[in-house]
């Protein structure tokens, strides 16, 4: 068989511009890709929601990659022992209670798992700003190369329209401050002091929409409740972010 | 159940540096996560070697992940898209004998198959110097964290045994470079002009041992031969991990 | 009337990503957006040709913005005086023979002209390197995101086809060393001492085509050339690219 | 002809040294070129009036060049396509109501109707304050190189007076903050959310004297004024150039 | 006898990790390496304290090795001239009651004096966080390898358990920083002007518990207190780091 | 009196373009302005001559202004000591035969002869490339501002004709590359080792018209001979820029 | 005469060292090297105080080396033309009242008048605090060389005593603001806009004592009193500098 | 006992000036302070010579303060175990003939016990050329504070004067290149291929005087010679110090 250079070019612009031009409304916008992005988009797509998870990064992963201390292992406590189990990824017992994967495996089998459900990934896209309009919910996303920061470029973004969106870009919570900053009633507490077991326990409960249109999963969560700061212990993640995705699912459907 | 930060602190690092005293003596080293080293490693892995993947950046999956232009799609050709079915990677076809599959989706899915096989995965450690003792193989490597040369911090690197080095490391050819630098009798001869076509259909007979102990995969095999720029296609990298990871086995076996 | 933001991504993103399909295949890749390379794709346009631009910058008109040490005036000697009244541009005569205009209109004028007459512009795109098939012509090239190489990252490029290629990137000559480094027969000598008289009399006879399929014009013509520095004077720039499209016209059409 | 390189030099120095020397002083100074800037400044010449636009980069267009995301093309609604149609940029109607552009021709054509009209233009100019006398006006713009600042050097900047000054800097608003940080009475709200439609539609509201001789207008309006963010959609832009060169018009004819 | 590089990579890799994991809990964890904090480590493990200095630069002395204005010299008054002796300092008088010692000299001496003693150093790892439980008391530091933050990776930390925790991060006064954003009642309130004399005297009395958990020495004794700044003396150092471990001893001993 | 700020403007403007062009065509151009070049412009302009010191730091004076190790001092020799009178800077004899001067006083002094003797300072300016037309000579000098190059921006240069150029860019040896670099007959061999004696008694003779056009002096005279390197004396530097004075003076007069 | 290398470095050495010893007290501490601390230092030493200017970078002159925009010409008015003329820098009238001199000559005559006068230069050293003891005067000065910081070093300033600080640092103000950041009684009220006239008027009454031991003068005078922003001229710097020395000496004296 | 800052800072000024005048001229000069240069210092003072040792850094220990990919560990082979004994370096027997200590003890402890034999440390000390007169031998240093370079500045050198220098700058070897480039008989093979156990063997044989007056040791002997690289083991370091300090004893007493 003969390849063609342009044949292929077309192939990947036709396909992915179609998937673009697909996603500029959606249903849920994901904002981060690390391991409770991650499993929110999953538990999303696989209940037949159009998910687009949004990534400033070249890869998918955030932190989960590194392990702890770059000992490329995590760790998972029992309650969410079954998420793990659910995506596929092995784990061995340290400690009665304490399961440990590998960080590698890890995220690349949530990942896997996220794509065979449908969710899209919008890697090297970052987000600028949020669309409110009279009704006072966010209803969009205002979106660019994330390469073009990078560079310190000036180029304007487009917008996408979504019913909901997740902020799960961490302890930063990103897309919380955007909102906050404009003057919204919402307030970010920031993380308090490190104390694993308490912030392992108290995340579900601060996985919720904070603003109308806007549910925060993950350290994001913890960070604008102003809980303690969480340890190296994945649980609560995968936790938040099912949590996050049922949430939203029973929101949409309503 | 109550969490413990110590223990949990523990967990992560009594695991991960079993692996890493058990695998400072392998049977072979891939360097390179890209798609041709993830190949290579999960078939060498699913083939019963002890083997490692050693990458110095963050995230598994090299330039993959960005698809063609930052659209994350790739192309195989019909000759590979056995393989994209042996990971699991989804596929549609654009043209007769154009295949393209999303991104993030083959890279991750690689990396999950590649650690279900058993290959494990070194992210994070840059190869600093090959072993070469009076046998005149490669026969170990000298690694060390890659942050600490990102930081430009002088700290001395520890050593790897092996008996097989892949040099997966894309265009550059890291690993051979190093080889050919201290007076081997190798050259490398240099990428040509791009030219798709050529450059798939030769890549496979280029994925051979160079060097006592030293075998090229994907772009750095053609890069070591002098042949032509591969276009944004992937088959050629699937095949000529799996040729690698095949002629490693044999040599390991004889 | 209401404003949806969706309709204008989608406007943009559709009515752009058509004339990116459409360009993956045309006549003339001019490479390098300074005077030389946009008077010569605007005179290829005006011939009919389907002519794409590609600049690297964000913005299009090179070194001719700043005029002379930053002071934004340009000289045009008597010879190419037609060509700033074909394009429009207004000038005065400062002494016999020495044409001044003003350097933010000349570029302006000079681009306007050339989208008016069918030329299409590709900012924020950096060639990588060309393709070169079995009959040893320049047949294409390969093409990436610029911000891309500015922020470091790792994305694959793609590759658009053509049936020839201006090299107008300036005294760097860029698309010639691409094509001299991979072991072409063509010879880069560079530029001389400044000699504005000498250079700009020879230029034209400089601008021809260097290697199958790849025409020089502007200071790439006479970098390549081996001939004297430019003075601060555009007249020879203008003939050049002038003459580069006459010539790829005629080779197009036989 | 025989050329000088001297003459050469003399000719771009003195020509520029005495449009410098005679901008000294001016009716307007218009600070920032992108679509608004280029807009009230060519409005403002073809009505007579002696206008200066000055930008701290090397091109003149901000913005614009890079249409929506890298995909060089710009929208504009139906209430400013005449002002398209007035400047010769040629549009598609892509659906009722919004007209698809060329990025580099909309940029290059609006410069190139500015200096046809008479405005000059001061690229690589940076404004590092504002003169206010007892009068408490603003009645000129202190100025220098912006390579000056960008290299970290230390150089004193020189003074022009003007009768107005335009703020057309965009949502930075840089002229306006400067006025606002040293007492004036003079609040810069900050944009909010996006909100396309509405933020379209109250620009040119928006478009006044903010402080005794100086106005806003574009994004710089609305960013005073603390309206929502506009979208990529360039009509408001353009119109709000044109009221403000209407007002600055009227202003000082009175 | 025959050197096995495997071998010596295990001998490193198996005693540094028994090291870290025994480390995992630790009596005094003791933050920065300058001349109070070596002090302190040193005399709190001659009294059999299982103690751990965390230092986040490659090498142990701090400020200490380039003297004053990098002429390698420090200065000790007579109430601390005991401290010279009792690590094998050499001093000479300059004047009656000022000491000089060599800078090289004295830091190694210090540093040697507290490995002797049995203090260990945890170089190249940076605090990130304190772990403050129900309790209200510093338990703990979240700490993480200082060339991932140099190198501006996303890696997640580790956790560590200890009685104590002495802030002797100099003028910064880190911990008590981290403590005191987070909520505590707790008061950083900066160093005064430069008064030698009256902060030598000083220091002493601010070498305290700041915060359940939490004893500060040296220069962020100082700054905690709002006392003036030292001058380039160092017995005051030495003293406090001195009164720290014995106040330290005596908590942990009650 | 009342100041006007546009007056003011305009007298700087105008007084130094009248220069500019006026030096656009001299008799000597010196570039680089540390002693031995500073010394060669003053004594050209006793002489009567149209001399132009071009120097692309803000400031005069190069390494003169750190003495030795930051220690504000420099060391003449006996036979150069009639130099410092003759310029007016006050030297005290340390041991016989070496003076001692202030660094600072010596650069000032330097510089104010220069300026009374009717040199003139061109500083922020770098030269880019030479002249040589068809009869083999330096004639000329490619120049632009320095903070153009130092903020990464393209813009061209302007060209100043002049009857010599004395190159005491120290030992870069900045202008004698320019030339050799492109073909002519002149090789620059490096300084050797370091023997102050032996380089201090060469300089003289090395101080030569080493292409037509072009005098070296100072440590470039050095650099292009291969002589050793100088200690930290000046006396050589003084000297050898007074025999390039007459070595030029006595050509341009013949 | 044979000259010895160990002996240039000890004549270079034990001087400086003499001097640096020796100015380890005196009477007026000048700090920053710009025109009108210059000539403050100048007139105090002519007065026989005992005076050192202290300077930051590697050269003496700040920005008045520039000029305006880098057109190197400073304007004086009348009432300071007497200065120029005490400093032998020529001028020439431009207009009545407005007198243009070079800014290479201004620099190096006023610091060539200082070094004749006999105060001396600390060039390359950084002041980083004050020292204010019980008396609650500035009585000294913190010192270090500026390069440590430029490179990021970790080293000990020394302390310098001084009976009178000149704070000559520009609109920064720097010593003002550190006297003031600690809680003195002092407020920093930052220029004002532009209005050179007013500035020039004011700048001696606001040349005045502003704490007990410290004096501020040229724009360091009109920052601290809130004053308008000073034009491209420089008579009211050269006023302020000679007002400055007058009131310290006054009050040394008394 | 009342303190004086400006005692404080004479008696750090005085003592140590005092120390660089008499160490302007010494036996030998020890450049790098890493393992191989600290014990070949300490054992040359030990014999009675007059040495300093200059490093860059501002800390003492180079590389070994790290251990392994930053395992604070080292390891020393049977043969070398007498050299820690002999400095008072703790150490374990992991395996037979494999002795582990500390990295943090080594250095200090080393670097302690070369102070207490007299040698002198000159940190933050670079050298930027070697002397060599008419007797071809390497008899001084040009030396300058190393972040006058780190900051990128313009200041000159100073010269010392030894009768001996031992490069001891690692696999730089940077002093043997020095001395090459300049034209010497001195050929600098580079390192070969990683093989601990050759490469401890012959390092020994290596420690030697390359050039007269020049010695290298530890990793820059095995530069020079093309030796092996070495493993993470220091017996061979120490062992070389030991070597070249014989030999250059043996050399200076003949």
């Amino acid at each position: 068989m003969e390849l063609d250079e342009v044949t292929i070019s077309r192939a990947i612009l036709a396909t992915q511009m179609e998937t673009m031009t697909e996603y500029l409304e959606l249903d849920v916008a994901v904002v981060g890709g690390g391991p409770s992005g991650i499993t929110c988009a999953a538990l999303l797509a696989e209940n037949g929601l159009k998910v687009g998870l949004i990534e400033k990064k070249l890869s998918i992963g955030g932190g989960m990659w590194g392990g702890g201390m770059m000992f490329p292992r995590i760790v998972v406590q029992d309650g969410a022992k079954r998420l793990l189990d659910h995506f596929g990824i092995a784990s061995t017992e340290f400690e009665p209670g304490y399961h440990v994967a590998k960080s590698v495996e890890a995220v690349s089998k949530l990942t896997a798992a996220a794509c065979t459900a449908g969710a899209e990934f919008f890697n090297l896209i970052a987000v600028e700003d949020v669309v409110v309009k009279g009704d006072g919910r966010v209803s969009g996303l205002v979106v660019n190369w994330s390469p073009v920061e990078m560079a310190g470029l000036h180029v304007d973004p487009l917008t996408i329209r979504c019913r909901a969106v997740v902020d799960a870009t961490g302890h930063d919570a990103t897309i919380s401050h955007m909102v906050a900053r404009k003057g919204a009633d919402l307030t970010i507490k920031g993380e308090g002091y490190m104390w694993a077991e308490r912030a392992e326990s108290r995340i579900v409960d601060h996985t919720r929409e904070v603003f109308p249109g806007l549910w925060v999963c993950g350290m994001a969560a913890n960070a604008v409740a102003g809980e303690c700061r969480m340890g190296p212990i994945f649980g609560g993640m995968l936790l938040s972010g099912e949590r996050a995705a049922a949430l939203v699912a029973a929101a949409l459907r309503s």
